[in-house]
């Protein structure tokens, strides 16, 4: 059959973060790869309860399909959640979508042929990299630092394709607590990417995963606050700060896209989980949304200053990492020589430790070999401080 | 914006089902158009049971991510499944997927490069052909006789398609009762099929959603049955049948090509619901999926005999139908000069009654002017009457 496959599949990332993921689940392994939230801090009891009402007063809706772009109280929540923070909007400028995953996968459906150049972080989320690969963009990193990409990079880097007679259609961006850098982008960056945006005529993908996970500061407002052109497509979702399984996220963007989003949401699934739809609504419209916003915070912040103080701890000098403030990761970079997917062999077999990669990362996986991606999200402080101490021996003594 | 829109927009359907499906809610319209499963009949008591035992045994499982392939005990659940439908298979040559429409989405993406020649049946499920022609497959539809598509015409189109020097990849079938022409496909034109599709290197889709929703006969062999050289995907949903709302459906197809399946949809939804999965699993293994196979039946075939006494009883003579032994859809042929489209916005407007316009169902349009797709699958069998009975009227009066 393999003749008959098409051309994008070459482009399609190779599944390496499956294969991982299935690690996660091995109880033998620590496991620093996963990135999912914790269930230690999900509202059980809460969405037991919630459930429940369901169940009791409307289970024929709970079984059966909603609409397409999802059902309207969601919407009518989403919209006072961002009022909320900051962005007025309306039903008609929101769709429902099976976890912001989806959303990215609709978003290059709808806007990219093969050979569109689209912008990514350089580390980058690799879903987001996957799902553009997937309609063959050619994806361009652009630099980070540790307030987000370099403006420098993104303007020189606009302005070369530009000059190569094609525009570039948009730019992904996660603009707290990237996945994997744990940058945060600042606010004077968001404005100047904003105004890049217009000069060259681009769009702004915004992804909020994280936003809810500041454990130090308060949050800084969305660019789609300052959109005056309608420049950017605002995504959430509530997998990462509530809970994941339920499959529910959103993007917020002019009707018109919206509509584009909905006919090629219809061709893709149909309709999203109806239960997911129904439980969010009810979590949001009681409060729990909120309350479980900020039940996280110290939680996870526990765990990112467990993390921070065992590599402070076990990692040897040569080794360098970003400490972030929000979020669920830390990258770290090796010793000069260190190849992290050759390190992640052994470390699997004699240590019991995973992580992930850097390769996962980069447009081109070449650009991330001496990286790697640890999680604090979903390990007990005392394992996290185990498979430190463990991952910290290994990379002093390769290839030893 | 739409200078930025990809080449497949221009394809993409345009979202005329996802109106007609907002008409469905609509209290003051009796609706034909939906197609969707009837709450009457879903297992309420029952799938409550479940949902109080899941969040008792394992509530950190159902709000948590599964992977991307699917939880191992549903696949294995549906190993039974199959077993018990002649179909040998193992947890390694399945995939879940949120609904099959996405099954559809996933499978054009991996086989599909634009211009790629794809069999349709000829009137066709709109979301096949819509899930095609997203990634501007060359869709060409293959009649329809009362018992399944024409071999002939299949035979002289395949010849017709590779002699301009381009395989045809795959044809996309309903063999049971399929929508919206209710045929059944023979036992015998299966097995043509399947010869053809080795004699001319081409592959099979195989969708069965309404091959457990059959109110007269015996269920016929699923080509995968006989399938000796991997030439069949076979999939099958839980959606009909049993619930829709969970999205649960799943495909059946050698490793390689599910290892496949599985990178598309780690980049599409990374993972579907966990809850839905959670649930079809438990009612799977407590035999509850069994025994809503055979409950539906006689329920559905009683709406089914409601409409076809109501057609018999109120439509003109110069109408003709299908009257299928399964599914959910009758498929009326207008009498001459009358245009399906219009007729729907006049007796939306005037009887206050909805159904889909042929037009839905062909790659080309225009093939669907005379005809009206009739579901009776949500609608009690009073109000099925009722709903004849005006749309009958309207015909005789058109364009009156």
């Amino acid at each position: 059959m393999k003749e008959y496959y098409a051309e994008r599949v070459g482009t399609m990332a190779g599944g390496e973060l499956g294969d991982l993921m299935r690690l996660v689940g091995r109880d033998d392994i620590i496991s620093f790869a996963g990135g999912i939230p914790s269930p230690d801090i999900f509202p059980l009891e809460e969405l037991k309860e919630i459930i429940r009402e369901l169940l009791a007063d409307e289970p024929r809706q709970v079984f059966q399909y909603s609409s397409t772009e999802g059902r309207i109280d969601l919407k009518d929540y989403i919209v006072e959640f961002l009022s909320r923070r900051g962005v007025k909007t309306s039903r008609e400028e929101l769709i429902i979508t099976s976890g912001s995953q989806q959303a990215l996968d609709l978003i290059a459906k709808v806007l990219v042929d093969p050979g569109d150049p689209v912008l990514v972080e350089k580390p980058g989320y690799v879903g987001g990299i996957g799902a553009l690969k997937c309609y063959q963009a050619r994806v361009t990193g652009i630099d980070m630092e540790e307030d987000g990409i370099s403006i420098d990079c993104l303007e020189e880097t606009v302005k070369k394709i530009v000059s190569e007679g094609r525009p570039v259609k948009y730019i992904y961006l996660v603009p707290d607590y990237s996945n994997p850098s744990g940058a945060r982008l600042s606010a004077e960056k968001r404005r100047k990417i904003l105004d890049l945006a217009g000069k060259y005529n681009f769009y702004i993908l915004e992804d909020t995963p994280y936003s809810e996970l500041n454990y130090y500061e308060e949050r800084l407002d969305f660019i789609k606050e300052y959109d005056q052109e309608n420049r950017v497509i605002l995504l959430g979702s509530f997998s990462k700060f509530f809970v994941p399984g339920l499959r529910v996220a959103w993007v917020c963007a002019p009707r018109p896209f919206i509509d584009l989003l909905s006919r090629a949401k219809q061709d893709a699934d149909l309709a999203s989980s109806t239960i997911g739809q129904l439980v969010i609504t009810r979590a949001g419209e009681k409060g729990l949304v909120e309350t479980q916003a900020r039940r996280v915070q110290p939680f996870y912040r526990e765990r990112l200053e467990a993390m921070g103080t065992a590599l402070d701890k076990y990692f040897p000098a040569e080794t360098s990492w970003f400490t972030p403030r929000g979020g669920f990761f830390f990258w770290v970079k090796l010793p000069a020589g260190l190849n992290s997917k050759e390190l992640l062999a052994k470390t699997i077999a004699e240590e019991k430790v995973a992580f992930v990669p850097g390769t996962a990362f980069f447009a081109d996986p070449q650009d991330g070999y001496s990286y790697l991606r640890l999680s604090f999200s979903d390990i007990k402080p005392a394992m996290i401080e185990e498979g430190i101490k463990r991952l910290g021996q290994a990379i002093a003594g390769y290839p030893g």
